[in-house]
């Protein structure tokens, strides 16, 4: 008889991201586990003992397709750094404690960079007391920045939410260009990697021009130069697209966006929130130019809109999950399931195992051979491999005109009393 | 046999303005007119003599289905308005003469108020001359601050656009509320009436809690009021949503955007645009308040997300377009087409037309009995109102993971030479 899986969901959420946890859920019954818990809001809740068994919440293959299409984190996230192990062992104890006194054989947290770093601290300190937990890290991420791995899972549905959006927007803004030129400048999430960015180029087709600009924060901008192809571009034609990524930054390495007048945070890993880069960008093309401006931010539902997810992300972030118990169950720990590409044409895609000593913090970003010579846009290269990752639609299951989402009942959990 | 119609558009567009615009030419064709023209970018256009020949675009049913999955203006739209006839007359001499030479018996206009007073005029001018030409106004507008029609096409996928993007914005703050609440300001179109900022409450549902505020702009906003209750409300909860309208002010009458560091800059009806209500909200609730707040603003994919229009708004705004040729081919002149709502449950409507000079300028606002005394919530009724017009799903036609659009090849046209 096994013993018992736990799971855990950590950083930014993506569309797919409970589809991976339906993988591990589904992967681990029929591997014949006993229980799956889910941890609330990742280690940081688990710390609380706040924990849940999954199938109170799954209770058939209805709520498992819903629990495919529900975006953001089901299980709650957190944005947690454990110490160094030699920094403060009582926080490992407590961990172990827990695992063991929930007879977990298997640990697996779904994440990206930060959350690896979580998977190998837990490995190190089970290697260096005995523990038998085996760890293995899930990786997710819109941003796409993890290495080792083709793509993460989440990358491909924001992508295809991104190049639908963007085909939307210029759509919208060639309607009004008579007698009037308008510039619109989107900006898109990626603090240090441009794939989502670059993604917004999937949407020149046939039926659409794509944009005419697209700055990834690999390459360094240069406001000037921005403004001045942007004139060159409104001598020929009524409307300009320009794509821009949060993060880019000028040659003396600031932000754009600490430029903007919006407020400035950091969050637990010493990330700056930014926000402001397109609106900024706007006010400057206005006065120099004088000319119709719009900034678009997508924001928020770049991570969230699952109701325009990719299939082929569905289909993998599930089967990246349901490899995670497998790579346990056969006996690895410390390693993080990657995606391999087998094929580009037809497109195929297969699951393996990597040391995660050797991925976490490591940031994938794009190579600059995939970007043009002149640094405002992506080349071919970069497109034949995001292409493949958008194919295909999960239909959502709309109920009275929205699309509905798996929920969980706490009211029988005795430590959400008082919460 | 009968002569030709011609068409245009005007004003913003919505996801759906190109389903009427479908709908005039099925009609147009099957009551045996012989040509539909479509004016390029309005009246505006029109004036240069730039227009095409629907039948050149739309050349099958595919096409037709494409046209009513195709956002923003198809014919590309307009801010343009006309002199008064006393004021200049030789603009209406030359539309006239434009109308003669393309034989057009039906002039249909699609647009908001501002259009409607284009219909008014060119009927008054009408009459004034004996000219025979029947005028039409076919009502749309995301705002759905048209009077005298139950709803506006193009309301309802707006709507159903926010209700889902709110859901989904709500799911993701949900994931991160341990130990950190949030604030989130979500920011929605609508100048003077709150119909789209309203319309988020749908998405509150068995799943989902829905928004913890609403604030329209029917009501005078208070910020010291609501920074009072976003601290009240965070006593009790850890994730608290509000969806301001863009166009909430406070009682000196200013916009809050007005706070905001954006640029301002009105159109050619004089409109303010109007941006950066939620992004200053957010900066105050933060200083205020001290906690991690965010600001969404849905932007120009309120009105161009055509992947999640809604089936019954689609299927309304072909019918109106229809009804335009219909209520022409029977002799009405200076109509505007209105949609009237037959039964709510099940929810049924039918079309009727309306004398446009009781109509134009006009605008809709939501009652203050649909609205919560204390002005921070829409009513049942304003819910049972909108509930019906975001149901069913136009699936969009996806080619290579993206929707496809209907496009217009104009280059065997001589006024697009040189353009």
């Amino acid at each position: 008889m096994k013993g018992n899986v736990i799971v855990g969901q950590s950083g930014g959420p993506t569309a797919v991201i409970n589809s991976s946890l339906a993988g591990v859920y589904k992967t681990a019954m029929e591997r014949g586990y006993s229980k799956v818990y889910g941890m609330r809001y990742g280690i940081q809740g688990f710390l609380d003992e706040q924990y849940i068994d999954l199938s109170d919440h799954i209770r058939n293959e209805l709520d498992l397709e819903l629990l495919k299409r529900t975006p953001s984190a089901f299980l709650g996230t957190c944005r947690y750094k454990l110490p160094e192990i030699h920094e403060d062992k009582s926080v490992y104890e407590r961990i172990f404690e827990l695992l063991d006194k929930l007879k977990i054989e298997v640990f697996i947290y779904i994440g990206g960079n930060d959350s690896m770093d979580t998977i190998k601290k837990l490995t190190d300190y089970s290697l260096l007391t005995g523990a038998k937990q085996k760890f293995v890290g899930c990786p997710k991420t819109i941003d796409n920045d993890l290495a080792i791995t083709d793509h993460t899972p989440g990358f491909g549905s924001a992508a295809k939410y991104i190049a639908t959006s963007t085909k939307e927007i210029i759509r919208d803004a060639m309607g009004f260009s008579y007698k009037k030129k308008n510039v619109n400048i989107i900006e898109i999430m990626g603090r240090n990697a441009g794939w989502l960015t670059g993604a917004a180029a999937l949407c020149a087709s046939e039926d659409c021009e794509g944009p005419d600009l697209i700055y990834l924060p690999e390459v360094t901008f240069d406001i000037d130069s921005f403004v001045a192809k942007i004139k060159k571009l409104l001598e020929k034609k009524d409307v300009v697209v320009a794509v821009v990524s949060e993060g880019i930054r000028t040659k003396d390495g600031r932000y754009v966006c600490e430029n903007s007048a919006g407020s400035e945070t950091t969050d637990a890993f010493g990330h700056i929130q930014m926000t402001g880069t397109a609106s900024y960008l706007a006010g400057v093309v206005q006065r120099e130019l004088g000319c119709k401006t719009r900034a678009v931010e997508l924001s928020t539902l770049q991570r969230a809109a699952a109701h325009l997810a990719s299939k082929i992300d569905v289909d993998e972030a599930f089967n990246v999950g349901g490899a995670c118990v497998k790579a346990a169950d056969e006996g690895s720990t410390g390693v993080m399931v990657v995606i391999e590409r087998m094929s580009d044409d037809p497109y195929q895609s297969s699951t393996g195992v990597y040391d995660v000593h050797r991925i976490a913090n490591d940031e994938k970003i794009v190579p600059r051979e995939w970007i043009n010579k002149a640094g405002d846009y992506v080349n071919e290269e970069f497109l034949d491999y995001v292409r493949p990752l958008i194919q295909g639609q999960y239909s959502p299951m709309m109920v009275e005109g929205l699309p509905r989402h798996l929920t969980m009942n706490l009211k029988n959990y005795e430590w959400t009393k008082g919460h």
